[in-house]
This record gives structure tokens, sequence and C-alpha cells, in this order.
């Protein structure tokens, strides 16, 4: 297996350290393309993704990223200059985020509710596509406008793919999450498209929430969800919220596919750069560990994926909530668990 | 005081009649125009809001409006067609929605924490411009767009309302939410314009959230929370979530306002017009009742608007959350506390 490593920003670089310790210790002999990539690239030479490192990048069984941004970059360069435009090259069109309540795990709702569902978020249109412009700036007269391009082709195969992900699982259940009774446009693509799907799928049932009303049910009854399907923004808004409840985003995994695997996926912990933390080996590993777990399934190592889950399971339900260890410490035990 | 009276769908018509109990209650000869709009007007007559009505509208003080919506009509056409016509044809460009978790009210979040904020939610453009269009519609090659629209003109006033709410409560603090990482236009705007206004309020603390983040601490720490300002959009979602975990949207209530008073503006509870409990007499009007105060408030009764809020919060201390009543006997006792 050949994997590029992009640590990235402030505790992107401390975790995924951990995350590679524990991939050594289950798949020994992957070969590594570290690519310095970030803040400290972009301050030393302007470029946040050369066109050349694209390039090697399709070259790549699987990509595993740590965290982007930094204070000391203009907001959105780093994000839309290097993460999302290494999603949208490589047609990372299935962002695809569990939420999942490990036993031992502290969840902020009341009561302790079971939670384990997917989010398969698109990844490569709606309101992310960058289609947006500003007019007159910086006076009275300013206009700023951002588009969501919604397109039937980009709609359909993460549809379809969320519709295989809930025929896999017990329940067979998928959400479809919008706006139709607001954004009548899109939200009309998104629900025909369902409605249309559905009939290969005749044993999945199906469900629609508006996103105003999801954020409620996730936190008043996060159990009705098995599979969600929904665009790239209400995909970002709901899967923090998922985290949260599923015992906060030092946990969340993620994974960006080009399902079609002409491109190579991308792994990534949900959590961001932290560089409140940065440094200070403070940062919890789980969530770049549990992507790798993500990216050991996607390659075929199903055995070691399962494997890395087992170890993370067991640790969440053995590890002191308050004092959980180190970065590095976390990161052994993981790894020491994973192998065994 | 001249009211409009617009009961709407479902539960709306029901929460609305023990709403005006109340009101009658704190402040009598209130006089009243009931205007019949909702599902059954549209199936009658094809309308959803005749320019006479918004003409008719104009001349009234006050707006009192239930819910709107039914699943016998398509997504949208009572959605865009007469709530959103309203709030954008009468200028509602500051969308008003407190947050508070009343003593003895049950939130779904552990521990519970202390929840006392404001969102003030702009309410006349963003993604709700209703500014999208669909291209080759039933094709494989389907293109559906929505433009958010934002302008310097309506960003500022909702900006600088939420400054001088902010500057008007004891904590003086305002947090920003949007997603500037992504939406770099709009988001640019927004926070250009929070930074601008920020030099006219300067005892006002500042903070920035993005979107997604917002959605976590409003679960894991939510009295970080005192005036939250924000898009169309991001405001629907988080208000819907900030009524979850302040006890419910049976008790969230808001106001539309131009605060420039050239139009009426418009108060409804945020909940929506729950058909499979319509009709049951099982609907919670205290929403609807703070609507009412916060109306009241408005238009400069702001002993009765107390008066009205007192007689809520004792009866949410004293009633059994598991059986409060119905909603003619929740009704009842709240006009009964308020006029006391
Ligand atoms: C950093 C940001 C661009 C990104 C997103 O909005 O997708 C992040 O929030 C995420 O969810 O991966
Ligand atoms: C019914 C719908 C159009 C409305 C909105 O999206 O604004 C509702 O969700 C609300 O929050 O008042």
């Amino acid at each position: 297996m050949k994997l590029a490593v992009i640590p990235g920003d402030g505790i992107g670089i401390e975790v995924i350290e951990q995350a590679l310790r524990v991939l050594d210790a289950v798949v020994p002999g992957v070969e590594k393309t570290h690519y310095d990539l970030g803040a400290a690239r972009w301050h030393r030479t302007g470029e946040t993704l050369p066109d050349s490192v694209i390039d090697e990048l399709r070259g790549q069984d699987a990509i595993l990223l740590g965290a982007v941004g930094d204070p000391s970059v203009p907001s959105g360069v780093l994000e839309r200059g290097l993460l999302l435009r290494l999603r949208f090259e490589l047609d990372h069109h299935v962002n695809l985020r569990p939420a999942k309540l490990y036993p031992g795990v502290a969840t902020p709702l009341a009561g302790e509710p079971p939670i384990d569902f997917v989010v398969v978020r698109e990844g490569t249109e709606g309101p992310y596509a960058g289609n947006g412009g500003t007019l007159r700036k910086g006076t009275p007269h300013e206009i700023a406008t951002e588009v969501s391009v919604n397109t039937a082709f980009g709609v359909e195969r993460v549809v379809r793919d969320a519709f295989g992900r809930a025929q896999a699982r017990p329940r067979k259940h998928l959400t479809l999450v919008h706006k139709t009774n607001v954004l009548t446009n899109a939200g009309d693509l998104w629900f025909r498209t369902v409605q249309a799907v559905k009939d290969e799928f005749p044993d999945v049932e199906v469900a629609y929430n508006h996103v105003d009303a999801a954020t409620i049910y996730l936190v008043t009854d996060p159990g009705r969800y098995d599979v969600i399907v929904t665009d790239n923004l209400f995909g970002d808004i709901l899967t923090d919220l998922a985290a949260a409840i599923a015992g906060g985003i030092g946990l969340a995994a993620s994974g960006n596919l080009d399902v079609s695997r002409t491109n190579p996926s991308m792994f990534e912990p949900v959590h961001g750069s932290a560089p409140d933390i940065a440094g200070q080996g403070k940062a919890d590993p789980t969530a770049a560990v549990l992507s790798v777990a993500m990216l050991l399934e996607h390659v075929g190592e199903s055995e070691a994926a399962r494997n890395v889950e087992a170890a993370v399971a067991a640790d969440l339900a053995a590890r002191d909530p308050k004092a959980p260890g180190s970065t590095a410490e976390i990161g052994e035990r993981l790894a020491k668990a994973a192998a065994e």
C-alpha cells in the first residue's frame, strides 16, 4: 500500500504521528510519503497545494490527513486552497462520518441514549462549490453571494451510496435531511432523487427531516437515525453536532471517498488543528486512529480495521475520561492493543 | 392597538386561541382582525397571500401568527408563498428568538446547564432570498441552484440591532456565527460588518464561531452565549437546536421585527403546525403565549409583557411536565395568572 500523509497544522501533526504508529503496528511495511502542506508552507512559499502535488497524490492508494488551519493565515485560504481543493480535485463525493457512542464514553445528553448512525455527506458540490462573488466590496452597496450548485449527477451518486450503506446495516433505514420547504430547487432535486433511487432498494425504509428539525432529534432522540444522507453544508453542521453528542470531536473519524476509486480516498479526523492546545501533547489521537481504521477498511484490510476499532473501543471503556493520558501515551496504548 | 391574527394551520389555530385569551386578560379591548390564510384557503382558492391582504396588514400595529403548513400542500408552497412572503414583504429583518431554560423545565442536556441567550437571525435575505433555479429538470443533466444573497445594507442593520441588544444585557456579549472559512464572500461581509459596527459599541465583547462549532457549544457549553447574530439559514438551524436544549419547541417564542417600524412586526411560536397532533387539544400554547409577551413588549405594553412572562415562568415551575394539561387548560391557567 502506498500512503500519502498530510499532517497539516497544529494538533494535526501530533495526532497523525500516533495514527501512523497504530497503522504500523497492524499493517507493517506501508510505503509512506509525507507532504509538507499547511500554514508553514503557505508562509514560506505562498503555496497551499501545488498542482504537482495533486498529480503525485493521484498515484497513491490513500491519503491520511491531520488537520488544516492556523490563526496566522486568513480564514478560508487553507480551507479552500488545501482541504477543499483536495476533496474537489480528487472527487471525494462521499464524505462518510460515523457517529457512535462507545461504552464508557460520556455524552452531553441526559439519559445516555444509544447513538449509532452514519452520515453520508455530499462532498463535491452544494454551497461548498466556491461559486460566489462580491460586488462593490467595502461600500454601503456591497453584495456578496454564495451559490449552492446541485447536479443530478452529483446528488444521485451520493444518494445511491447512502442507500447501499443503509441496506448493508441491520436497521436498513435512511433519512434524507434538507430544507425542501425553503430551498425549493435544490431540495426538490434531492427529494426526487431519493424517491427515484428508492425503487432499487425496496427493503430500505426512507424518512425525510428538515435540517432544523434534525438538530432537534439529534439531541432528543438520536436513536432514530441509522443512515443520514445530506448536502455538503448541512452535513458539515450535522456531523459536528453528531460528534458532540457521541462523545466529542476528539473521537470523530471521517472518510472522504471517491467511491468510483478513480482517485485515492482521504481519511481525516473531524476535528480541526486546535491551535490553542497544539504542541502540548494534550490532543486525543483517537479520532485520527479511528480514521486509520476507516482507511484500512477502504483498502481491503478489514481484519486490521476491526483490530484497530476494537482496540479503541476497549481503551475508551477502560480509560479515565478525565485523564486519558497524553497524545503519545494514548497512541502507544492503542498501537499495542491493536497489534495483539 | 390594532392586531392582525393569522392562526394558519393545524395546531396554529389551537394555540392562537389560547394566546388571545391571555392577551385579552392583560390588555382588554385590542381590535383584532382575523385572516383566513393557510392550507384551507389555498385548497379553496389557490391563494396563499393576496396582495390586498398584504396592503391591509400594513395598516395594523402588529401581527400574531400561529403556524403554517400542511402535508396536503406541496412543500414550500405555503412556506414561501405565505410565511416567508410576510417576512419579506413586511421587511422583518430582525428575527428575534430567545432561548431561556426556565426553572422546572427539563432539558435533554445532562447536568442542566444554565441557558439564557437570544438569537438575532437575519430575516430578509441570505439563502432564503428565493434566488435559485432549475435547469434540465428531471433529466440526468439537471442543475439546481440556490443563491444566498447578502447585502451590506441587510447585514449591517441586523448586526447593529444585535449589538444594541447585547449592550442592553448584563453580560454585553455578542457572538457572530457564520462559516467564513468556506462561504468566503458572504462570511467576509458579515465578519467585516461586525468589525466595523463594533466601534460604536466599545463595551460589547465580540466572539466568532463557525456554525458547525456553534452546534457543538450549544450542547456542551450553552452558557457561553448571550446574544448570537447570524444569517437566515444558520439562524433557522441554530434556533431549533436552541429551542430543543431549552425545553423544546413547545416553549420557543419568536418575533419577526421591522425594527424601523415602517411595517407591523409579526410574532409567532417557533414550532410548526404539527398536523400529527392537530385537533386533539394536546398542543402546548406556551410558545404562542410567550410570543404574545414579545408582542406586548414591542408595542410598549411592557408591564403586561412582564406579567405574561411571569405567569408562564410560574406555570412552568409548577406544572407536571408529563401532564401539563390540555391546550385550553394551560391557556386558562396562564390567562388567569397573567391577569392577577
Ligand atoms: C475546515 C472546514 C473547511 C471543514 C468543512 O467545512 O468541511 C470542516 O469543518 C470539516 O467538517 O471537515
Ligand atoms: C416553516 C419554515 C419556512 C420556517 C423557516 O425556515 O424560517 C421555520 O422553520 C421557522 O424557523 O420559522
